[in-house]
């Protein structure tokens, strides 16, 4: 997505750590028209997917999987972070690691809202190591739905999260892929 | 607004301890239909208001935050929930204090996405003894900005929250209000 790209390297902003700083335009302050058109385009992607579902977990995911989820006309759900393992209630969860925390932490969405045979479809602000991901990937397995894909806005193509997925066979599909980021400020895009 | 008291009556749960279980229609998963009737029925409430900008706190009311952005073609910004009141860089912030935790968490957001003049419409998926909501307000009344009121999708109204802020001036609409949830599952909602 050309805007996605552009937005990063206008409003984007290099931070020592390989942090890239997009909070001015997608995950602290969104315009809209824009949360709208991101959730169109990812729509289109996955037309002819027959998505049931579209997932996110929270929090930072959560505004754009609710567009996604308008744009389809599909329900959207909300996995929640919790710190301990221990959850009550009919629940599935799973254990993912934090790369950005270094702590584990428990992901939980309610057993109802996750049924076999559903085709859901994945949606992130942020894909890098892949690990929240592969934690959605195993709730939706787990009940024996099918992941038919995960859609992400801004890919970090050298921590390789998205091409250890898509080696395993899943379709993932960013708005952009930032292949290189220099200590200068410099991005590079996947072509 | 009636679809929410119907859904609230026919998919809503009321647990012990006041809690009312929303999880299947409103913050843990949700149906985009739906999601999309209340962002429009809130813009339409605040569409005589003049608003520059949707303010909301993670995360439970994000989805609804975007759905009411995208309808009123506003920017919406997203306070972020820190453990720590040691927040880096310009930001915005303020103590909280959780009644449903317990404990006390710093709100922040980046001083550049809320500026002085602008005119914030608050939103939130539930409103109980309103100490986010007043947070929220304290942050965008702190530089100087205008909170032009606030719209939640259920107000707890026996926690009184709302009304307390009302009797201050401020505009609260709230798409339902619970007056009262006996323990055998009773609702009876404000007229």
């Amino acid at each position: 997505m050309k805007e996605m790209e552009d937005r990063i390297l206008t409003q984007g902003e290099v931070l020592p750590g390989h942090i890239l700083k997009v909070g001015n335009f997608l995950n602290q302050q969104i315009d809209s028209a824009f949360l709208s058109r991101i959730g169109e385009e990812i729509a289109s992607l996955f037309a002819e997917s027959g998505v049931t579902k579209v997932m996110t977990i929270e929090s930072s995911g959560i505004a754009i999987a609710a567009s996604v989820g308008m744009a389809m006309n599909v329900p959207i759900i909300f996995a929640k972070k919790h710190k301990s393992s221990n959850v009550d209630g009919k629940v599935l969860s799973t254990t993912i690691h934090s790369y950005t925390h270094g702590n584990d932490y428990t992901a939980v969405v309610g057993a109802d809202y996750l049924l076999p045979g559903e085709r859901v479809l994945l949606v992130d602000d942020f894909l890098a190591n892949g690990n929240a991901l592969e934690g959605l990937i195993r709730m939706v397995e787990q009940v024996g739905a099918t992941v038919v894909g995960a859609a992400c806005a801004i890919e970090k193509g050298f921590q390789h999260g998205g091409d250890k997925l898509r080696e395993k066979g899943y379709r993932i599909e960013s708005l952009a892929i930032v292949d290189a980021m220099d200590d200068d400020g410099t991005i590079s895009f996947r072509r």
